[in-house]
């Protein structure tokens, strides 16, 4: 029945209040009124409609997508939306789309990278989208390595222009978002070439396509790359392929703000510092690891509350059977992913104030903390996006065979976030740059450097390469110090055993190449101690709000415990605990699973999502899901009429034993 | 170029007799040539090709599989092939479809269930598909247990006839492959009522449509349940929505060789054993073991071979960056799984052989390995099925960027596979199916009953609860009695410690339900023991061809060497191995790597795989990847073009700040 709430029993048990915690998810009172508003306006819009969207072919998605766009451009200039208003609403538009890399980095780009008259040139443009810009740089084959590019850019002192052209087929620009079917300019990123000589990977501004009738421009080639990973999903997007042949641009179109072409040809260095960069890098992830806490919170959101409608077995005496959230086995896959979701939710909001450190100190010339900063940056990249990639998934399987169907918003949601762990930086190709700096770290312990923030625990190494936790029973499993102590450890052993592996070697970088999945697992270990510290942090601070703390402790609580469980491996063979002090952590845990249990449903609410953005027929927030999900299944294609189009092509002969004189 | 082999010289790298692989893995010689034969066969009929299948919409994906398979079947009575020949066929073709039901599950349903007199009648027609069967078991409410199921079978014997109806909405039949818009008749599952009196559920014979127009009969409602994960995947089938209003259907429908109701109404049993479904679940399970060999053989192919073609980093003097391959971060993600392949393989043969057993043992009425026989395929359908799908995911990640593109294949591989999870008995159902018997042989160990088969180990369980590894270095991780002492005490000291903290509870449904995870854990020990020993087991048989023996020792050491470590917390935590053992164990695991990498083409090489079957760019045989992938972009829908269908609605508009008068 319509506006009945079939999950009213399950919030009734919630022992904290709901909207206290909506805030502290929300990070504050003022960005939840602000989401909150604007998730209304697109839920309650009928032109943001998307339920439809894994059944378009993809020429008629794309298009719905072009139209979305230019949609949600007019609303934002018609309401006057802030900047933070409309980046809020092509949020909850919830559809990548070329606006995506147009203000996400083609604008960032020409801030970062331009001179004051540059960004005066273009970004007014920009801003108004009189351009659509995208951030060319992947190449066919050149990926990871930025600096085996191929383009070249060569500057010719005759005309003053550059030269940008694609030498060879894997030289071409492959998989840059808006670049296929849209943008009319580029920020390229091509090799320069001054009086023959290689001065790198540089970034170009190039127009693409004529302004007026949208026709590549002369000595361009452009498509899109072809379908990718899942319906809907990324196909939205028109990942492009770009082919220069020798493409003339003038000579201030380079982006000069840290290097410089002269009108005579000479390359030279401004005073601006190349570190610079960084900071927009750091500002990347932070926003990834922000996206991974949404996008592992959304798919528990719709597990926990399919979890809590689907019964399967447990009937007494013919009466309903037992919610499959109330089965250990549902809770121990479950509610760590859920506490996972907080746990990032709170390190990304850390990450946001590393960012508005960082970018502090870069202005006054100080570049002391950036070897940290990256490696904590790119770790924390790392780890989140992994753990969300496989949390979907998990997510999806935890809600049986219905969690198949493209209505249940799952498979979409793990096709979409899936890229996560590849772009902007591979998530291994990072984790061997964090234990780079691991190796360093300890290399120089010696010599009296003292290791600050994230990494400031190796500054105690001594105490921690000899010390054996405490815990004497389960419930000491939730003091701070312990559990903080035996990361620690952890992460401060399994460093300290790669280095002396490594000292065994006589070549440093053959010894890093030998043994470099023990590294990743050391990286790993590390970056696991950063998000258990950071929530931790969150706890020692006020929060209001009736019983909200208690929740979040209880989350924090599953979140390290599970680790300590799927990681006990790493925490005994380094000792640091020992086998029945991981016995009663696991104990500890598995309480902790009985009181997270009647909260669980008021938990996902807390994330205040409506149900036009989780699109799951399954996380309907009144969970009336068989229904619907009934009624859903007649809107497929497939259900327009009850004789298949084929039938009488290829089913009756079959039928008929008259196939021999069918044309098939 | 064509015809050039761009992989030519890992090729020449192999250490061991490719051909003399091939038979070992398709299994015999006979095997080989048949599948060589058929998987040729089907790669040269143009009318087999698939390369567009993942950009058609829904209505003509689903035609298209129509097509190819009425002209499969016209082709297996042309060519006359052998019923092995004709499923072979049906295999590579590698599109689900109606026919997997029809042949997989209707058939055998009718052969295991029904009556002689019934097969007499049935079966003929099935076999020339002058009726096309599903199974329509599961609803939309009840999966995982059947006994919950709603739909009702009424025996009226005032006409001699069932009464076949769908109660409420949740009874509606929900994921029956074939049954949404191909399927002229059903295999029911429905609780038998007679005389008021429930008789739990029964299968019974249902015509589902007009056999001369296809329209569903009275009282019958079908449709397609929707699009499903994935783009072509399981979009090839009508997984269909069933409902019934009173449907009548003759006594003689219900499959009545277990059970029958007579002409009075009376329920009553024959003597035909209800054991004999087992050989069934068996049959089916070992099915799903092979399929999830083939499936991730598949994925670890493309991986493989990519890895060798692709190159990232490592660039001397401007020469050629370094093949991925060699990089031991790749190869400890792909090595790991080109081992399960091989394991899984085998592990599959090994349950056909025990099918076999057990079938002969039923005719014998010797029921005395069947716990053993359930857990185990329980089991391993389990293991096997959850490590393959996450296994194609991973292969998808170690492709980088273009591994999200769906011509690399692997989107469709991870989207039509992942099901296996959840069908059949869900993963974490099943384990438990396994724990359940693990604790009961524990708790009859005292008695005297001596634990067969695979669960003989038990038998040994006090030298196993105290045993110590005496592995001293890294090479007698190399014995076979060294590692399967440990996997045996691993699974052994689990098993006990749950009965252990089982029989703390007063009531053990209690205890068994809040122990589930540890439980859990138990049984994935005891199923990966199984696929270790199975492996061993293989590699004390005779194994002819040069180097053939030694490279498969070289992949059975990767397998439970990376389990090893992998689950190293397990057996450190149980005191099997100490930290130092598994650090040996770890040194040789990383020194068979090196082993594996020059083989590593020529041992994907090995199953025989055709370019058609494989349906990868990046898989391609003769590793000409990056020409290819460029190629296949321009068949993109979205490339008919160059200016998008709504470039005039909607980016010119807003391009030239017009969106205000424009209509969205």
């Amino acid at each position: 029945m319509e506006g009945v709430d079939y999950l009213a029993d399950e919030r009734k048990k919630a022992q904290f209040d709901v909207d206290a915690m909506k805030i502290v998810w929300a990070g504050s009172r003022h960005a939840f009124e602000v989401s909150d508003r604007i998730s209304k306006l697109v839920a309650g819009d009928p032109a943001f409609r998307k339920d439809d969207r894994t059944m378009l072919p993809r020429k008629e998605l794309f298009k719905n997508t072009l139209r979305k766009a230019a949609y949600a451009w007019k609303r934002i200039i018609e309401l006057r939306l802030s900047e933070e208003e409309a980046s809020k609403l092509r949020f909850y538009v919830d559809e990548p789309a070329f606006t995506d890399l147009h203000w996400g980095m083609f604008v960032p780009a020409i801030k970062g990278q331009g001179t004051d008259e540059q960004q005066q040139k273009w970004l007014p443009l920009a801003y108004k989208m009189q351009i659509i810009g995208c951030y060319a740089q992947t190449e066919l084959g050149h990926g990871s390595n930025v600096q085996g590019l191929e383009t070249t850019a060569t500057f010719d002192p005759k005309t003053d222009e550059f030269i940008i052209h694609s030498p060879t087929l894997t030289s071409s620009k492959w998989w840059p978002g808006g670049l296929g079917k849209v943008s009319t300019h580029a920020v390229v990123y091509a090799r320069l070439i001054t009086d023959g000589k290689d001065q790198g990977v540089h970034g170009f501004i190039v127009q693409l396509r004529n302004l007026e009738d949208h026709t590549p421009l002369p000595g361009i080639t452009l498509g899109d790359i072809g379908t990718k990973f899942g319906n809907g999903a990324y196909n939205t997007m028109d990942n492009g392929v770009l082919r220069f042949d020798h493409v003339r641009i003038p000579r201030d179109h380079m982006l000069m703000r840290v290097s410089q072409v002269t009108r005579e040809g000479k390359y030279m260095q401004s005073d601006v510092p190349r570190q610079l960069v960084y900071g927009t890098m750091v500002y990347v992830r932070q926003t990834i690891v922000a996206d991974a806490s949404c996008a592992l919170s959304r798919a528990v959101c719709i597990a926990t509350r399919y979890s809590a409608v689907r019964r399967q077995f447990g009937s007494q005496n013919g009466g309903p059977e037992t919610q499959v959230i109330d089965y250990k086995t549902q809770q121990s896959r479950l509610f760590p992913l859920l506490a996972s979701a907080y746990a990032f939710r709170f390190v990304g909001e850390w990450l946001n104030w590393l960012y508005t450190d960082v970018t502090q100190r870069l202005q006054a010339s100080d570049f002391s903390t950036l070897p940290e900063v990256h490696a904590c940056t790119a770790g924390l990249k790392s780890l989140t996006t992994s753990v969300t990639a496989d949390g979907i998934e998990e997510c999806r399987k935890l809600c049986g065979g219905h969690g198949y169907l493209c209505s249940s918003g799952l498979p979409e949601l793990f096709a979409v976030y899936v890229p996560a762990c590849t772009y902007e930086g591979d998530n291994i190709v990072l984790l061997l740059q964090v234990a780079r700096f691991l190796m360093k770290t300890v290399s120089q312990l010696g010599n009296g450097k003292k290791p600050v923030g994230t990494i400031a625990y190796m500054g105690r190494v001594e105490h921690l390469m000899q010390c054996r936790s405490d815990a004497q029973n389960a419930v000491d499993w939730l003091k701070p110090s312990v559990v903080l102590e035996a990361f620690e450890a952890r992460a401060a052993r399994m460093s300290v055993a790669c280095a002396r592996n490594l000292s065994k070697f006589t070549n440093p970088e053959e010894g890093f190449a030998e043994l470099s999945a023990d590294l990743v697992e050391a990286a790993v270990a590390h970056c696991q101690l950063i998000v258990v510290s950071k929530f931790i942090e969150k706890l020692q601070q006020d929060i209001p709000g009736k019983g909200v703390k208690k929740q979040l402790e209880v989350l924090c609580g599953i979140y390290y415990l599970f680790l300590l469980h799927k990681y006990q491996g790493d925490f005994i063979a380094t000792s640091c605990i020992s086998p029945k002090q991981a016995s009663l952590a696991n104990d500890q845990l598995r309480a902790l699973y009985s009181q997270v249990r009647p909260n669980a449903i008021a938990l996902v609410d807390a994330f205040n999502y409506t149900d036009h953005y989780l699109g799951s027929i399954l996380g309907r927030h009144d969970g009336n899901v068989y229904p619907k999900l009934y009624d859903a299944a007649w809107k497929d294609p497939l259900n327009e009429s009850d004789i298949p189009d084929g039938y009488h092509e290829y089913i009756r002969p079959l039928l008929k034993q008259q196939l021999r004189a069918a044309r098939l």
